[in-house]
Parts: structure tokens; C-alpha cells; sequence
């Protein structure tokens, strides 16, 4: 898709950011990036569930328990991923390092990595880039840092969010990588939320909880994720407020605004899907329970029969209807309603003929839609985000190498 | 895939076969089918898991109960999916009608159909073309039937096998159609398979029980079948041997016959996927049990981005380490080793360097090879055969249109 990316400032107080070229991507780009609070951050994070998981998603994990960081490290161009006791043993050089050049401790750094799989990074390049990146450090830095992240992405996934609590202002920025192939098989998602708020851990900890769901984990599933999956939110504290609690005031209109912020990004990535040419909304009502609502959905976003009539534009109500069938979900299938937006192609089990079926076909024209799905069996639902399947997916994926 | 098949003349002694054209494909190709057994035929069949089934299926499972089958009709052009009450109405007529123009009673006729969904058969044109089709029966019509459920099938598939046993010669024939996007998202498949050897009831379902695993279900998954997948065995004992048993003489042998004509088709059904440019076998050992091993055989054999790797000839180890870390199976991925037929790409975990990765290129250039992972936690095993997901597949996929 044709995105243009306006880049105004973004500062958030007591963050710097830099993004430099380390020579890890061989085509000259922008592959190493810090992200770093002038004090130690509140710190929540997700990772990846494959079980094949690579060397900074385990390190990653351990920074996290002491519950606070101060810098985030991220190369790109290579994952570390796939490469045993010699890249664990890198990602903890890596923040060594990082903490030597900034005079941290280098517990509080946690280290990310994005791109090839199965081969070492290359540690003299990012021996260099490191200090040339904490050089690079400003608090105006951050777009620099997001071109740091990207691998395949077409275009850089930044949102920001300002919320007023007490006479203070809350800024909240994230950046995100999607790489892409969300869909059904997630290459490398990253992404990182900035905040000067004060949040309580436990706050930020359910703050993460409930906005997950509804954002990165709407456009993917917990078993398809890719070995480097990270996800953090900081919280430096630094817009002096009071600390927001779990029950606290101001709880709920932070966590929304971090919502907000996730829901783009992770929009942003469904959009950024290599070779997508459309995001389509996939809505499913009146399962049984919200788990069956989610199987469907899931299964319709994920059939490549159903992605490739996206791309062709095609309102296949069968396609569709043999999805919802297979997803393991309890329904009968007479009660069955589909919809293109607002165009029903499907009632009662059958189709609703071939007027509505063109109806539908112009709507599905658009770059973004919805398919809405009514199964009449309970109350449960559910909303997945995803994209067509195009030709330029299988050029893109077939030619991309190792 | 370019297949050329050379149509040798296919006798099955007691059995008349006809494939005619009554309109229901807008090209007039064949479109109407009928397998008939000049007498009553023990029969055993497996239908489509999926929730969402075509009239026909349910029609089909009731005529099964009985345990014997005379005749099969099948049309292709539209699947009587999805078309509720006047779907399973049409259903019954159309046994109904093949029962009056064969003089057979309708209990012993099965109807499949294959196509369309969501749109009811023209009731017009079927009416007209089982009289023509009863008309066209032949002991030498198995071509011709074979042609009357092809859809987007680019060749035939059919499959013989002889079984000497005491002096007699049993025959076995099977047809099947596969569609083609066998994997994941299957279309409909439909296989049936003559013999005039006597079995016994409980013999012919114990055969049936041994083969699918091997054959039919290791090229798709429960799961994923489409709304109208029929497998039918016949055997109308015309051969006049001693009825086989299944602790009986004889029945290994006809067995292993049965195995090797669905795994035949099995296979022709992935190399006919549409767009599809490779075969790939994939072999998982050393899993902890075998549902684990058929688990990462799946994820492998289902993840688009594998797949188009393999179009692209790509030897990568990290999409498929990734796959195999997502399949939900225990593993420690230091442990894990990848080839590429013969080739180690991966081994403990890590890749095994670029000049193997140039080797196994190589290999992949051809229309077939194979995947094989051991996992180095126990002795479970599984096979799945699977094809790449070429731009074939989406030009193919995004034009066909409801």
C-alpha cells in the first residue's frame, strides 16, 4: 500500500533515541537503534510464545524480571535467532557494551534483534555501531530510531498520544515493526512505547493485559508468532504526576490513550503486510463464546482461499462459510450470516443472490472493509485485523533470501 | 504442473461407469457421472469433518448406515453447498431419479457434488442428464466418469492395482479429484474406489481405517477439509473369491492394494494443486510421540511463508525452524536439525552454513524433494506431503470467481 508518513517531532521528556548504520543490512540502511531514559524506567514487556525463540527474547526476559530498564538496544538485519550458546553469549555483549558507553548498569538494557535468522551477527559491526549510536543520542532522535528497527517495512510505524492528568501532560510514543507477513505467520513484530508518565509497575503490568488483546494480538495468534517478538512499555516517570495505580485516577484514560497507541501500530502493520493491497476487518457475533468467536475469526483471516478473494475482490460467500466451518467453532450451519459490510451475501445458510453479490464486489473494490459474520448461536465475539493475499505476498517471499 | 497420463482401458468386472455433459459447467465439459455395480456392493466411506457440509454428505451418510451401495452419482459445477432444505430436496431427487432409471432402489444410491458453493443446482439440467447418463454406462466408461468430477483438476487422476489370491484376480480402480488447494484450505476432494473382490463389511472399514492415514489425511488435516469431501469404497465380489476377513487370508495384500492406489491419488491431488510447481515430502522423527511429530509436519507443510520459499527454491532454515517452533509440539530447539533431502542445512539448532545452504538450493530446483526434521526428543514420526504456494496459486485463487 501507498503510505505517506508525515514526520513531525516527537519528544517525550527524559528519553533520547538515536538510530545509526552499522553495516548489519547490506544495502547501507539505518540497523542499529537506542532507546534510553536519563533514569531507570518502570519496564512491562510481551515476547514471543514460539518455542524456538531467539538469543535477546531470553535475555529480554531475565532484564525484565527486576521490573525496571534504562536503555533498549535494537539491530536490524539480523535476529540473532537460531544460534544457540554463541548468540546468547552476543546479546549479553551487546549490552555490556551498551552499558559501558552509556554508565549504566547493563541489567537495565534489554537487547532486541530483527531480520536473518540462523546466523550470528556480525559482532565487529555492531562493536562500532554501538558507540556511534550512543553518540548519536538526542531527544529529538526517535524517528531515527524507528528507521533503526524496519526490515522489509514499507514505511516507518510511529503513534503518539497526549493525555492531561492533574494539570500535567502525559506523552505516550510508540514505534513498531511489522515485516509484514502478519499473517497467518508473523515475521518479526517489535515494538516499543515510550512514556514520561509515572505508572506504578503493577499498572503498567494491567495496562499491558488489557490492551493486548484488542491490539497485537488481534492481527496475530499466541502460536504463530516469530522468534523474536517483543514488545515493552516504559514508564520514566519524568511528567512528575502522581503515580497512576491500578485503581488510581487517571488509570483509565492512560491505559486507553496506550491503547490507542498500540491499535495503530498494530493497524499500521497489517496495512505494511508485504504484498497487501487491503486491510479487511473481520467481525464475528453470536458465537457461543468469545473463545469459538475468536476460532472463527481467526479462520477466516487466516484461509488463504478467503485472503486470495480479498485480493480479487471476489464476495465468496462459500469460501467464506467453508472457513467458518472448519474453525472448530459450535454453530449450525442454517443460521449462518455473512456480510460485506453492509451488504448480507449470506442468510440463513445460503446466499442472498447474485444483486447483492455485486453490491458487495464494489465495497470489496475499497481498501479497507469489513466482513461481518453472524453465527445466532449465543453472545460471544470477536475482531481480528488482516489483509489480502497477493501476488506481490508470494514475489516478495519467494525471492526474499537467507 | 505438466502431467501427461496415458488413459490405458480400465475394466472392473460388474461395474459400468458414464460421464456426460448436461450444462451444469458453463464451459460443457463433463459434468454428470455415474458409477454403478451390477449388484449390491459392500461400501464403507469418509466424509468432510468440516461443520458447514453440502446436502449431499448428509444424504450420503444416511445411504452408508446400510452397508451397501449399488450405484454413485456424481455432478460437478456446483456443490450443493450451503443450500439448505431445497439442497437436501435435490439431493433425494437426484438419487430418486438415478433409482427409477436403473431400477434400483434410490436407499442404495450415494450423491456427490462438486463446485459452486452456495448457489442450488439447476434441478433442469440434472433431471435431463441422468437419464443420459444411465443411457451412456459402460464397462468401459471409467475415463469418462473420471472426466465428469473433474472441476479445476489440470488431469485426470486414476489408479489401478491388481491382487492375486487363490488362483483369482481381484481388480481395483479408484478416481479421485482434487482441486487443487489441497493444503491448507482444501477444496473438494472426492475419491472412489472399485474393486470385485468380496470383503467383508468390517474388513472393507478396517482397510479403510489403515489407508487414510497414510494417504488422503497426510496430504490435508481434519480440520481443514472442505464442505463436500467424499472417500467411497466398493466391492461387489464379482471376482468370486473367499469373502476376505479381516484376520482372514488375503487381506494384507488387499490392503496394501488399497494403500497404494489412495496414496497414488493422494499425491496426484498435491501435485495437481493449483499453481502448484513442487511436491515436497515432509518427514518429522524424533518427536516425543506422533502427535507432536504430525503437528510439526503441519506447521511446516501449512506455513504460507515455508511455502513460497520452497517456489523460490530457498533453503531457509530460519522460516522453517520458526514453523517448527510455533507447531505447539515439545521441542529444545538446540536440538533441532533440517535437511534438505540429503543436505544438512541445520543441526543443534543452528544453520550448518552458506555451502550447504547452495547445496540444498540446488536440490530444491527439482519438481520434488524433501523436508526432513528431527527433533531429538523421542520416537514419533509422521509424513505429510505438501506443495509450494507459487503466484500461481493467487492469480488462480483471486480470479475464480463465487
Amino acid at each position: 500500500m501507498k503510505i505517506t508518513v508525515k514526520k513531525s517531532p516527537i519528544v517525550i521528556p527524559g528519553f533520547r533515541f538515536s538510530g545509526v548504520a552499522c553495516g548489519l543490512k547490506p544495502s547501507g540502511k539505518k540497523d542499529l537503534s537506542l532507546l534510553v531514559s536519563d533514569v531507570p524506567a518502570t519496564a512491562v514487556a510481551a515476547f514471543t510464545t514460539n518455542q524456538v525463540k531467539a538469543a535477546p527474547v531470553f535475555i529480554g526476559a531475565e532484564r525484565l524480571r527486576a521490573g525496571h530498564l534504562q536503555a533498549i538496544v535494537v539491530n536490524s538485519g539480523n535476529a540473532n535467532a537460531s544460534t544457540a550458546q554463541p548468540g546468547l553469549k552476543l546479546a549479553r555483549d551487546t549490552c555490556a557494551l551498551v552499558g559501558r558507553e552509556l554508565a549504566i548498569d547493563a541489567q537495565l538494557v534489554l537487547p532486541s534483534s530483527t531480520g536473518v535468522i540462523g546466523v550470528l551477527p556480525d559482532w565487529r559491526k555492531m562493536r562500532t555501531g554501538i558507540p556511534a549510536a550512543a553518540a548519536a543520542l538526542s531527544p529529538r532522535g526517535f524517528w531515527s530510531a524507528t528507521a533503526g528497527i524496519m526490515t522489509t517495512d514499507a514505511f516507518p510505524k510511529v503513534a503518539t498520544r497526549q493525555v492531561k492528568l492533574n494539570g500535567r501532560t502525559l506523552s505516550i510514543a510508540g514505534m513498531a515493526k511489522g515485516a509484514g507477513m502478519i499473517n497467518p505467520n508473523m515475521a518479526t513484530m517489535l515494538c516499543y512505547v515510550c512514556t514520561d508518565a509515572a505508572v506504578s509497575r503493577a499498572a503498567l503490568q494491567q495496562v499491558l493485559d488489557q490492551t493486548l488483546p484488542d491490539s497485537f494480538n488481534a492481527i496475530s495468534v499466541d502460536g504463530d508468532t516469530s522468534t523474536n517478538d517483543t514488545l515493552v512499555l516504559l514508564a520514566n516517570g519524568q511528567a512528575g504526576n502522581r503515580e497512576i495505580t491500578p485503581r488510581g485516577r487517571g488509570y483509565t484514560a492512560f491505559r486507553d490513550a496506550v491503547r490507542e497507541v498500540l491499535c495503530r501500530l498494530a493497524r499500521m502493520c497489517v496495512k505494511d503486510g508485504e504484498g497487501a493491497t487491503k486491510v479487511v476487518d473481520i467481525y464475528v457475533n453470536g458465537a457461543k463464546n468469545t473463545a469459538d468467536a475468536e476460532k472463527v475469526a481467526r479462520s477466516i483471516a487466516y484461509s488463504p482461499l478467503v485472503k486470495t478473494a480479498f485480493f480479487g475482490g471476489d464476495p465468496n460467500w462459500g469460501r467464506i462459510a467453508c472457513a467458518v466451518g472448519y474453525a472448530g467453532a459450535r454453530l449450525d450451519q442454517d443460521r449462518l450470516a455473512i456480510s460485506v459490510g453492509d451488504i448480507p451475501i449470506g442468510r440463513n445458510g445460503m446466499s442472498t443472490g447474485s444483486r447483492n453479490e455485486h453490491r458487495a464486489a464494489r465495497i470489496m473494490q475499497q481498501d479497507e472493509f469489513s466482513i461481518d459474520i453472524h453465527l445466532h448461536m449465543g453472545r460471544g465475539r470477536a475482531h481480528v485485523v488482516t489483509s489480502d493475499l497477493s501476488t506481490g505476498y508470494v514475489h516478495f517471499n519467494s525471492a526474499y533470501t537467507t
